[in-house]
């Protein structure tokens, strides 16, 4: 495993669901940094489960420990390591999933990988769960971004069929990010929100599931931030962005949209715009060559609907290596996107601070 | 910059455009390997400029000389030093670029990067040309991967309006890679060939230029690969494909279209087929939790035109901050996809051969 | 701060002396291996303190708690996280070390890194405690190890004056480490003992204290392990041992005698030897180029004495930059040797286990 | 392998003794920075053979062809590629040794690691030669750290019995360093050089080698730079002086001679001096913790005598697996404590910008 990522805000991931407790390492803050304790918990809420009828009942108040680094609250130059205890554990609903992998989760191949030694119960370290220290992380990086004016915000692009309009790639405001998130679904247009929540109802309801996009801004990101060929700022947030579990793809800007364009469609012109350098469109999403141009960088990441579902499926025994059917109990998310819109932001906090 | 990748297989790429050559430092290669330089060549002759009326008419043998690493052709354990000498630069093309950045080039946002002292010289090292020590990277992975019955192959799926079909994601094979690459575009139906040149060579004539799409799949690939949360086959490989300039998104599986699906339609059930546990959909795409599941692993990235356009184009002064009109004089390619596939496929192998 | 080290047994250790605990995250043991948790205990009560009359009289059981990695005591592939939690503080007793240096300790160096905003609790995270995590990772890594029948042992070679004899350095057996642990004091040679535990109540009874000169071996390492020019054994073992608080430096066989030697005195001829190639002498202490060579590894290591000490000392005041007089309070060893030796055994085997 | 060192000032070196070319990569030198090319040549003549009678007779240019990462002989951004060619090769010298290795090379230990397949010419990638790009890479960092007055020198501290006067470890100046170089031998004290001449005339007459012990001194360093537990200053120093052929230890300030002290007697007071906060002696060499605390940096490293002697010496057939006798023909120094000398200057410039 690689829990592992960064080098000048270097965070270390531990845990599973079911262990005594999953948590974070952070080194590389420096000294002398009041960190906001309300502020964080505020973030993981956003991510908890159990905050409404969409979501998992599975409730737990995600309340981080704090074991190190901090001195009355003040960052000490020391790693900090954050612990988030797990209660609430109902291992018993997974001892079948031993033998029977869940179709689309990481059953089958952390088996491979591990040769039957990995931890199954509540999905062990592929457990979306994980997520909770990333966005320990992320809150943590996201305060020192704030400092130097530079702000990290998504929303629900989608779900089903069931689109929100896409920021304004040009003028995108830190305002569009807090109205968003003063709705139920953290939508840009609340009159599409009914429609989303309905879909989600549907799902639940069809004991099945739903996906969506999710698209994140980061403004006030300064030109020049990146280090290509291989830590520009498409790597860096492509590789933070995949280790949220349900991510299967990623575009920066207009993505793959720009496939079907021509050059003179899709380039952005450079203008002189309040005595400053700005493109007048922004396909590029903020990101040449791999560096920062100053515009607002925009990114949109697909998430597959929840693997775990009640209809019955088709899979196999590991053991007898026979077809088997497979019904899965437990609690689950009919649609995981609006609590994987925090980690979204976090995975881009941590990418970016990792670059300046 | 960071231009190094990896630890098992350490890849450093430097050189820039028009500097005496570019090159490829590799370490980790297992001495007694008896490397096919023939091979490579051809492949790096997959991605080298003027081979057809459709690329730029700058004419470069690319081949690599070999300074260190080899005895006799065979590995001895010290780093593989490879460089590929720049001639036929035109140097004096890119004068005026020095002043006025390009549209949707990284000439802006490497001049705050770098202060103004980056090489604007033919894109410097953010041109395009950085990607053939990539390749030859790529080649000697592909060596040690075909070994083990592992295959890397890709075609253009996509340019402008035309699409290619798309690979079989169950059965695609190795002979599906063979045939596409006998054709004059990598493709996998050589119907569509036609209308793809037509849309290229409309854009050349218009002084404009196209994008596309590539997909690629990696075949053989065991269950169990993959480092998750942050070292997984989607974090790898999204890394380096993100060191080829113009590509703007990355999808694995079905991509960005499981957003719009339920979990029912989108799960991959388990099935016993000839004694071997495999999903029966492959929408995931060959990697669940971040780790192989023997199935191929498939992905597309999104390319955007060529930025270099002959079309007039707004801009600014970089000296005076005020607005100007741009022409680009020089020697570029109307559509850079048909020479990105075998950079995509050296990513992929690149980023493969790590995990391993 | 850099916390972590290592790739394929990656450990990163956090926390203060006086934080709510202090602990280590272990990344890349592999799934299936049952750990021998009181064989780690027994392991961190060799370094713990309060066991006798001359290490500090400051008592805790250092008992790690595992709260993740473990699925019924057996590693499932998911990073190890064991804290040690931090009783018994006592932190009043630094007060006034926030506005005086102690000499020789890190209170000044890491106040003008971390701009006055270090930790100076206990040591804060300088602490010689912070050796526990390391023991911690170290006992595991040498679980591995001896699983491959590789043994790492290590013994008080010298304090102030007193010298034990060294390991034979082409015969040193797992035994002698054996015997040495049952001593009072981790020495070769116990009619040496007496004396040193003198030197070291002189120490104490004059306010004082002493260094001393640890020797290392690592058993059953096969040849050819070591990755040069940068991650040869010398280096990897020199990084990690530097991380122990008061080691000043480090020689590897004969080391600093070499210097003193002719090449015919000091090379080690090849013999065949009970069917294999060895040397006759190993004063290259088991290295060459950076790899093994297939002879016991030695090497030894400076300690220097506790800078803590009773006697009054001059420093100056951090405030008021002018000279003062420090009398440091608090528990302290009058020799730390003792319980260094386990920390180099540990530091030994976590760079050994990266190698292989 | 692993011939990559470092993040933020990345080297990364490759080639072997009798390959085309050996050379470096530097990855992170800012843009902008004009290099002083003969400075660098300068530097390298330092360590290049074929000085003077007691090195070796094979004459090399060593003058380094830069081919990436300047314009105009300023730096660009891009990683900075130099190669120095391998003229003047005598491969048939080591027909023999492919069977029978050298005793205290890693003729033996790398043949075990790469299965035979190493290549044995002149030692291959495990010569003193691959210390030329080291040097190299040394000289950049240099100029460099001088722009902030920051300066690296050492001197030959001890060839066999003869010992050169150490550093003042409180008061040493760059002009010691400026003096010791303008002598035949870097020496401080100039009356001994006579001395150690003889005991190198007298080591080639009776064809056999001698070592030595070189000091290396770091000033200007300001108080706060390092990075523990793993990356501080004494990490980061000896891990890359362990990249450098022959040596076999190191010790920080007073080093071994701590063993025998009392606290009392090791301590560092401090003082105000010149209205800085200093220490009254320097035995902890200037690092504290780690971190450095404005003190010179004192470090020395013990190198062992050339292991390459004409007079007959104990080997075995690695085919037959039998004893035989072995003469070593080539060209060899019998002394390469003076050649080592600016390799340790480049090291310690290497690990120290890489802290900055």
């Amino acid at each position: 495993m690689s829990c592992s990522y960064g080098e000048k805000f270097k965070i270390t991931i531990f845990g599973q669901s079911h262990s005594d407790a999953i948590g974070v390492v952070i080194d590389g803050i420096p000294a002398g940094i009041r960190l906001d304790i309300e502020k964080i918990c505020d973030f993981l809420s956003r991510r908890a489960p159990g905050q409404n009828k969409f979501s998992t009942p599975r409730k737990e108040a995600d309340n981080p420990e704090i074991v190190s680094g901090l001195v009355d609250g003040v960052t000490c130059g020391a790693p900090i390591c954050a612990l988030i205890h797990n209660s609430n554990r109902h291992s018993s609903d997974y001892d079948n999933l031993k033998k029977i992998p869940r179709p689309s989760h990481a059953d089958f191949s952390a088996y491979m990988k591990h040769n039957g030694f990995n931890d199954i119960r509540g999905g062990g370290n592929f457990s979306g769960r994980m997520t909770a220290p990333l966005c320990f992380a992320g809150a943590v990086a996201m305060q020192i971004l704030e400092e130097k004016n530079i702000f990290v915000g998504a929303h629900i692009q989608k779900i089903a069929d069931v689109n929100d309009k896409k920021f304004d790639e040009v003028n995108v405001t830190k305002s569009d990010f807090e109205s968003a998130r003063k709705n139920d679904l953290t939508v840009l247009d609340n009159s599409i929100e009914k429609a989303m929540l309905e879909r989600i109802e549907n799902a639940r309801k069809n004991l099945d599931s739903v996906g969506g996009v999710i698209e994140c801004a980061v403004l006030g990101l300064p030109a020049g931030i990146g280090e290509p060929m291989f830590d520009g700022v498409e790597n860096e947030i492509s590789k933070v962005v995949f280790a949220i579990p349900a991510i299967k793809g990623i575009e920066f800007g207009n993505g793959f949209t720009c496939a079907g364009l021509t050059g003179s469609q899709n380039n952005d012109s450079f203008e002189i715009r309040e005595g400053k350098i700005k493109t007048k469109t922004n396909n590029h999403g903020g990101i040449l060559g791999g560096i920062s141009s100053g515009m607002p960088i925009i990114f949109r990441v697909a998430v597959k609907p929840t693997p775990s579902i009640a209809l019955e499926q088709d899979s196999v025994s590991l053991e007898t290596k026979s077809n088997e059917k497979l019904s899965i109990a437990g609690r689950h998310d009919p649609c995981i996107v609006p609590r994987a819109v925090p980690c979204v932001e976090a995975a881009a906090a941590v990418a970016i601070i990792n670059l300046m």
